[in-house]
């Protein structure tokens, strides 16, 4: 595998972070080169179009976007690169995130963006990783086997109830 | 007055023209010198922040956009632009519109757009009207005498009950 | 720039204030001589009106007029004068706001409310400092430079990567 | 029974008539003297302010106000009157009705509007002659017999499933 | 004034008693004779179809009714009762009360229940003042009284700003 | 299996018929004697009660109650019958039956409400036989059958693709 | 009565079981045997699959099934089993549950969830109780008797008021 | 590029192809292979289980899953796959899409699903169609061309303002 990054994750502010850092950790564990850095649509709309615009002739395949309330990150740089793009609906203070969710996944035709659970970042990086996978049979495998150990530790969760 | 467009009127697609005919409509009675078009956020981003970044240099004070859906429009020319942006959400087909309200009133705190109702186009020509008017006296008597006119056609409604 | 309030901001009580702090916070920031009064609705309908028809008359440019729940202020404000109006929906105790935003914004053809985020007193500020910047190239150039700042400021958030 | 007006009926605008007739048709029903008009918050706000003030001075015991979207004329009303004041939610084009449910219901405390159902103007003239029945015996035997009917009515409709 | 309660407040559990406490509150300080009670719409509904069918012949004018959730209390004692039945929407703990109000409010032709903000029983308690006032004078003085009072405590709170 | 009704299928209003039309046809189709009636919860609550307390003991095993808007029906019979009652949330004009949906289904611990989908009698039809085959090993078997027919029809409509 | 489990619990994960818990509290309560797993639809989908196929042919003759989010869980276990399935909606961190609640009661036409109020294993577990009380004119009795405690309670509480 | 299907289209019901043949039709204009299926999750939960477990062993690299309401389709196959699943919600009759939606987006850590917008099944194919350029370039540099063509189609739309 390739040491530049694969997977561009980019959020409208740090105070995304904890959101965020779930599709961080999730590159990790699978050991995918990653990138993370702040791009506000709102504030440094110029770097955003830039970052949209180059990632792919950077070697980023797959791009994780994070942001909040009127959330424009995900779907401006869905404009700009013709890679997958993967929405994060960052929690919002007044309505929960609802605002993100729909300021996201509502994207006209043609501008498609991949949106994920409210605030659910390591869904976001998880589907990375099997965007990545899908032309990889190897990740594929690792894929497969990452659900097997989630089955495994859901199964064994039943052990609450023979102790109860 | 001026010949150059005062106002600019933007949309996301010309299916939002009979939305934002309204705040055409209001630019004509209050004969205030305009310019209206299709720049979409998501179908011609670059477009989009050239328009943003250079109106007022062209001698418009204030933009009005209007889109639907996830509805980037207006919040991204507010990231481009120092004038004030007039946002007009436009009604989807699956939300009536409450996803385009969302995406467009929710905005961070630095870069706010200046929010209207639903499919009230004629709001948004009128609130660029005020906008203008701030400044001028003379425009700020047209505009109270519009709300006069408002009252009496409004007081001028009674007679159905006269007449029933 | 005069001594006199260029901008009015008004809240339906002294509740409100923590979240119409920030507008006066920006008034402060750019040296706009403002005015802050509790104006209730329900509670003073003839202080309002007074305040609404006699704003513009004592130098008053933009108002912004903050409440919660059935959130009447700015609307019935924006009835009274033909000033622009910039509504705050103040978060409300059982619907986050919700109810604010849309008692706000969804008004009727003829009474526009530029309405901003719900909770988001700074960006009510911002807007009103727009809007007097409209007509003032040296305030419009200030707000320039604020945006500038505020991306100079997202961009130095990057080092929570660098230092990961 | 008095000859002056008992309720005051007022509306935003005469669109709203076909929602606010059902409150005209059960005054006529209950031989109830009432006043119906056009009276906006939004375009007319002084002649309302005066309507509210005076109502109960005219001989008015209740007031019944409809509007749709950002619904301010009950709540106004309540707030220059000391009558009971109903208020009811017209069906706003984009959202239904919520929006002008959300308006009227959610007062602040100390300035109630008494709601009913979005749309139910016929509901409105049922409460205003219950309020007026609730110091009159005579009409309070009037309600019940009302409602014998409408029970007798709601049984004759099981006819519909022996007739299959 | 009579000795026997004027108002009857009830409630679906003890649990909704903060709430109602507000409607509580106004009977005492307007001197209003009233009674508590919990009755449950779906634990006692005999009592409670009873207390409906009864609380008018025991002098009884108004009922206050407040439930959360599938809130059926209001609605059912209106379906029993002649009286005006103010309804509160209780704060549930899953939605916050949005499916109380809609519980409540959402009633069909023919049996209006007078729906006030969720979580106001003090408005509850002031629109049954205002009911019991419509046919009495002397209290509406005292009503009118009341609301110049509220007045003059928001007025005095601009001392926020000239003490800043 | 026996003569006498095991399903009692009620609404509120003959209008309601549409939706639980589809209720009835399942018991046709799975020859489960069943009554239909309109019994009104706010118009004829007393024989709604008497509905309630006496169908089991007239040998109805389960209760089908659709209602619209603020949905009583369902959850008053739950409060006055041990038996298990489905609710089918009937659509409303404006709120689309989202209001009678929570008005349904948000049922306070200890009286509980099986509720279905928005508009869909034939699902509590469906619910109903499950009930009595769940004691019906027979009737179980006949459950499984229709499950099986499901299958087979939607296997079926593949055959648009091969002929596309 | 028979010593095998009559009554399915199960639940997504284990976090679940704070909601779930009222459900097997109930079944202890009436002494009816019952069985807890965790059985993840997302997770073990095959375990479901198998679990949903072969309840029936165990003795199970109602299942309980809780989820949160976009809760599969029930409406999949209905899919595979003849049996009735009740589902709860597990309280959800962005949304409150109202996703869970959609997810859970919207089933199409052919495979019914009888769902009940959000967070409220309580009810399912009553409702589980009714649903073999429907067949078990024993069990129907009991069902009345602790009808009848809730009532006691419910009316043991007006002491509050005494004590006021 | 090869003959067999790399995207697999699936949809609960043919209900739902108008909605589908969006994605359909993308594929064909990028000359991707696909194959298109009704495959229900609660009709036939066996073959979707089937489907989901073998789709990557003939070679599907993405899988297309569309549902309504309780739209349980793209969430089980990402269950049953290691392969990215991309979620259209279906608009559903009550509530216009909004359950489809959250029953496709909530998805629980580990198990996510891409979705698109309510009825957006043209962008879930062109969503597919950037997975497969993900990683391949020259597929790559057709969703550049496919975007240039877009933008300008939408500059082209200006001039209906010349017109006018």
């Amino acid at each position: 595998m390739t040491d530049h990054p694969l997977v561009g994750i980019i959020m409208g502010s740090d105070s995304d972070l904890p959101t965020m850092q779930g599709a961080i950790d999730v590159c990790r564990e699978f050991a995918i080169p990653y990138e993370a850095r702040v791009v506000s649509a709102h504030r440094t709309p110029l770097d955003m179009a830039e970052y949209g615009m180059t990632a792919h002739q950077r070697g980023i395949r797959v791009i994780i976007a994070g942001a909040g309330g009127a959330a424009h990150l995900p779907g401006m740089i869905a404009a700009h690169s013709p890679l997958p793009v993967i929405g994060v609906p960052v929690p919002s203070k007044a309505l929960n995130g609802l605002d993100s969710l729909l300021s996201i996944v509502q994207m006209p035709a043609g501008v498609p963006v991949a949106t994920v659970a409210i605030g659910n970042g390591r869904n976001a990086g998880l589907l990375a990783v099997q965007i990545l996978a899908s032309a990889d049979p190897e990740l594929l495998a690792r894929v497969q086997a990452y659900k097997e150990r989630m089955a495994a530790e859901s199964r064994a969760k039943n052990r609450i109830f023979t102790e109860m």
